[in-house]
């Protein structure tokens, strides 16, 4: 590629900003436009972070020769909408985290961007940190791997408002949203990338009647909070996730010989193994050896996962393959995470 | 009661020993006698201790006028029956946990010492440790409680006896053993004491052929570790448990407005309460303002169940209350680890 990567981007939210924040930290990417309903929304947000473009028409966006890439951080709900038809206009783009809004929906748009010759893939952060590649690089010394746990819970800023009975976009099922979709997902998918799919899923979780919908809706049911365990018959692993409590113990992957903590799943830092040392009889867990697996991590990591996506869709060999990697476990993911949602009730408009 | 409670023994092993030590730790009981299926042994430890009496012949232990309590701490598979016979002799019973191998047979033990005027209890140090008071006193400051996790893991000496092939007691299913009746009960109980009994249980495990029974035996199987979750519709807690890896994160219980971590489950020590501050939006979970909750614990915590124990035999109200309140927690949390059984396919001889 020549020129720098045109990025121009879906929504105005905090997460947006972030991303914009990373562009400006990343060489080879530049911001061309923003797409927002709104015009003078799109246009506020356009000039505060430097782009010439505004939009409030995504088949202007998806047309306009001067955007080689879109970073989409809409509603779920249309995830999968917006990357199917900015696919179709030769676009690559960037989705953030849950890629769609189900399982069969992230296959359609990964089939269409490799029909295109594009770049799909999904804005999964800790999955791009060089953390999990860390992690990735200690399973080997954990011997036989036994039981996990993957954890975030944090109180959302919006719980108030949760609380008064106001429906809240991110509990909102016509969005795709929800516990599961948005936070869970960081527990999801580094389990699902390093354990592959399990042979069964149970999940169980904290749900509520979403406020203003009908009674008799087929999306009436949203969840806050939940618990999963993924069944792989020579091993179980916890996921714990959810937006009305905090959750501050780390995550861990427990092997025969060594277990090994995650301080901060969300960035995959604070890594620590410690190797087991047989003390003969213990009334508790004595541990063993420990050793801090260093992880130097920006303020802003969402650096990472757009490196990939500059590299891969400059067709850098390293970044396609990382990539190719992990479109397969967006779609495990999500298969495993329509499971949970089927087990715990909650449906979207978009499951068939 | 005029004497020292005078308690005799069944079992030599370590645990029979540590309890020991906090008889000669605690006022007003002392040792009476030893049993041990081997006369010499039994004479040994009896020596070793300080007692009097040696058996090799239960029903001589239990007509013996010397004795007015025995301490269980024989395999599980014998715990309901030996306790039923000591107590048809009129003897009080402290029975190490599992207190028997399944619900109904604990009911049938603590319907039979009702019966007789007699106190059957659980030696169950984590209920009886001052901090399980502690972390009830403190349940009111969470908020609603919507997801905790009970933790207990390590791996057993025996490790290396187990992956040779050896047939090892503690994996036997014929003395109902496994690690939910070992370990994961540390788990259970304190979750079913808090917490009360679940709408649903869900429960995955590992699993393996127990070494020498037949192909068709219904005995085959027995658990080296698990996850459990206990889901109470408007919470969901999740045990984990095992002798095959080492946990070293807490243990914990999230509220809306506060989280309360254990650092060490087994003896219900290591409390720290953090309560929830608004940070608005964050990248990971902020967590908000720390307040250690001290419990000091002795090196030896057996003393505690030993002297509820003593206390409930000579009738003092507060003593028996609890004893009350936790033989139905005996019974509740052997009823959800029948359903945990029964998922996993690991049943005893004891299982109607």
């Amino acid at each position: 590629m020549e020129h720098e990567l045109r990025i121009a981007t879906i929504g105005t939210s905090a997460i947006c900003e972030r991303f914009l924040d990373a562009v400006a930290k990343t060489e080879g990417v530049c911001l061309a436009g923003c797409y927002s309903r709104a015009l003078d929304r799109a246009k506020d947000f356009a000039q505060k972070h430097g782009a010439e473009l505004a939009f409030d028409d995504l088949a202007e966006l998806a047309s306009s020769p001067d955007v080689d890439a879109v970073y989409i951080a809409s509603p779920n709900a249309l995830h999968g909408p917006q990357a199917k038809q900015l696919i179709a206009s030769g676009k690559h783009v960037l989705v953030e985290k849950a890629f769609a809004s189900n399982a069969a929906e992230a296959v359609e748009v990964f089939a269409a961007a490799k029909a295109a010759g594009l770049i799909a893939m999904e804005a999964m952060r800790n999955l791009y940190d060089p953390g999990f590649a860390k992690i990735e690089q200690n399973l080997d010394r954990l011997g036989t791997i036994r039981q996990a746990t993957f954890r975030f819970s944090k109180i959302t800023s919006r719980m108030a408002r949760l609380l008064a009975g106001e429906r809240v976009s991110q509990f909102d099922p016509l969005l795709s949203e929800g516990a599961l979709m948005d936070i869970g997902i960081y527990t999801m998918e580094p389990a699902i990338a390093i354990f592959g799919q399990p042979k069964r899923v149970l999940a169980a979780g904290i749900c509520m009647s979403v406020p203003g919908e009908p009674l008799d809706s087929a999306y009436g049911k949203i969840d806050l909070a939940g618990e999963v365990l993924l069944d792989y018959g020579d091993k179980v692993v916890n996921l714990s996730y959810g937006k009305v409590t905090d959750d501050l113990i780390p995550s861990q992957i427990q092997g025969e010989t060594a277990t090994l903590t995650i301080g901060a799943l969300p960035n995959c830092s604070q890594l620590k193994l410690v190797t087991h040392v047989d003390a003969g009889m213990a009334y508790g867990t004595v541990g063993g050896a420990e050793e801090e697996l260093p992880v130097v991590i920006p303020e802003n990591d969402m650096v990472y996962e757009l490196s990939f996506f500059r590299d891969a869709v400059a067709g850098k060999a390293e970044a396609l393959k990382r990539v190719h990697q992990f479109q397969q476990v967006t779609c495990d993911a999500l298969t495993t995470m329509d499971e949970a949602r089927r087990q715990l009730g909650v449906r979207f408009p978009a499951d068939k």
